[in-house]
């Protein structure tokens, strides 16, 4: 048996193997997707559209990022859109053309040569080609981070913005690179606030107030929200915590990463043949329409190489 | 009026620089972004909710190949979409943000140091950073334009006509529009021969003499250029070749190009500093949702060559 075999190879899996023993019957996909956001169904739609048996993997609830975006006014075709709507568009889209979402966690992907073993808690998939479109890991939330996301607490500068036009901001960096998120900010809103969560402040405007202090939590006032620190507290309209995003963990052992992301090429083909990335966690910018497009290219990419194994 | 005394005397840029200087009133946009198919589109939108003064150029009708398009399953958020419903949600997306086209052909861009300047018929306009989303130049070149261009062969009317005054030109036009190329032409040299390479002539003076044969190619003689049809051949001392679009490499000087693409980066940067490409002419797959993305990138990958560039 194939998976007996497997194992032998590797000890890390003997538990879901083990499980599957007798499981003889064991679906292979042309093409397992796995991610809920815009890159994965993006993908999903045009793997399906080209004839492709595809498993699509991540929560049914897609994006709870995209979720809770207040307003997106960069995806064309959707003129300012909340993102609760976006993501009522796009189940829509999945549901017309029958794609389906299964639940199930991913925890390690292993190139076997004429497959991938994707490892879902105790049970093992395979699929000829693999598709990570899981997004990146932010680091540890803030306190009052995840409770206030998209009610006063936002992770693009970009996106939202517009919604603080003339109004007080913070910005809680964890690198330089977001200084010239909080350098944009400042051309919009009445002030900003900017919390450095690391040593040197590179270069920012006179306009940005840089406040050395580390954060310890944000909070949710009736009219305002309330940053706190070590040595005291800042009231503003939008917190906006912006950080590198950290590695994504040893999901696809022997694949080529970048920090957080993986490397790609123009085709989202990674570094191991079969494998492709697409969105967040094909590197920056974070835009959904980038993602979604990007999801489009990488299952284009995985139909081809697929068409090419068979010949 | 500034741009006239720039025109007078742009048949070589040389000349278009001596008198830029000290016209410290012509406009700068930030971007220039070439093209309103989807590409441009979403550039052109990101670029301006990151505050910047952009410039659209192209076509008010959008992408013909896109209204044309029957349907569309694979643009996520709009299952199955005629190509004509998807564009006006496109046009719905750029009113609502107040964005405008400015329906002007681009005929060559070249990278001046801090500027482009990009030559749009008599006139001379200006951008900090460029984005090339044209779509890729449908057909292939006539054999010997290539080979002859700028010796002979030339894709600018306004720019080239001087090299040609009281002397024979030829016209191998591909649309309607060019007709009035040839009706300027006819102004300045002593014939002009036209040969229009769709159905019907809509309007140009008696001067041009009209010949309805297919141009097969284009030779050069000791002392002239050759002018070859399926039923005979025509001697002139220039020709040339009108169509609505221009390979990426002619459009900008010195822009690596691969085929009928140009190399980007994941970024979509292309090989000159300042210069973005997105969509079909960043090269395959050609699809939508993929040109979007890319629009997207490439404006955000412009707005950080801007920021660089002032700190």
């Amino acid at each position: 048996m194939k998976l007996k075999r497997l194992t032998a190879q590797c000890g890390v899996m003997d538990n879901g193997l083990k499980n599957q023993e007798g499981m003889n019957t064991m679906e292979r996909y042309d093409i397992a997707v796995i991610g809920t956001g815009p890159a994965g169904l993006s993908a999903a739609i045009t793997a399906v559209i080209r004839n492709k048996k595809v498993l699509l993997l991540g929560s049914r609830d897609l994006s709870e990022k995209l979720k809770k975006a207040h307003e997106i006014r960069n995806y064309l075709g959707f003129p300012a859109i909340r993102g609760e709507d976006l993501a009522a568009a796009f189940q829509e889209h999945i549901d017309r053309m029958g794609i389906t979402i299964t639940e199930k966690r991913i925890t390690a992907i292993y190139a076997m040569g004429q497959y991938f073993a994707l490892q879902a808690g105790e049970e093992m998939l395979e699929a000829s080609a693999v598709i990570l479109a899981t997004g990146v890991v932010q680091g540890k939330p803030l306190p009052g981070e995840n409770e206030f996301l998209g009610r006063g607490v936002s992770y693009c500068a970009t996106c939202d913005a517009p919604l603080y036009r003339g109004r007080r901001t913070a910005v809680v960096g964890y690198s330089q690179k977001e200084e010239r998120e909080a350098a944009f900010l400042s051309e919009v809103c009445s002030e900003v606030l900017y919390f450095p969560m690391y040593k040197e402040i590179l270069s920012l405007p006179g306009s940005v107030r840089v406040v050395h202090e580390k954060v310890t939590g944000i909070e949710k006032l009736p009219e305002a929200m309330k940053i706190l620190t070590e040595d005291g507290e800042y009231e503003t309209d939008g917190v906006f915590v912006l950080r590198e995003a950290i590695a994504p963990g040893q999901l696809v052992p022997g694949l080529q990463t970048e920090g957080a992301h993986v490397v790609v090429d123009l085709n989202m083909a990674a570094s191991l043949p079969g494998v492709f990335a697409c969105g967040d966690i094909a590197g920056m910018p974070y835009q959904y329409i980038k993602a979604a497009g990007q999801g489009n290219v990488a299952a284009l990419s995985a139909v081809n190489f697929l068409d090419k194994q068979r010949t």
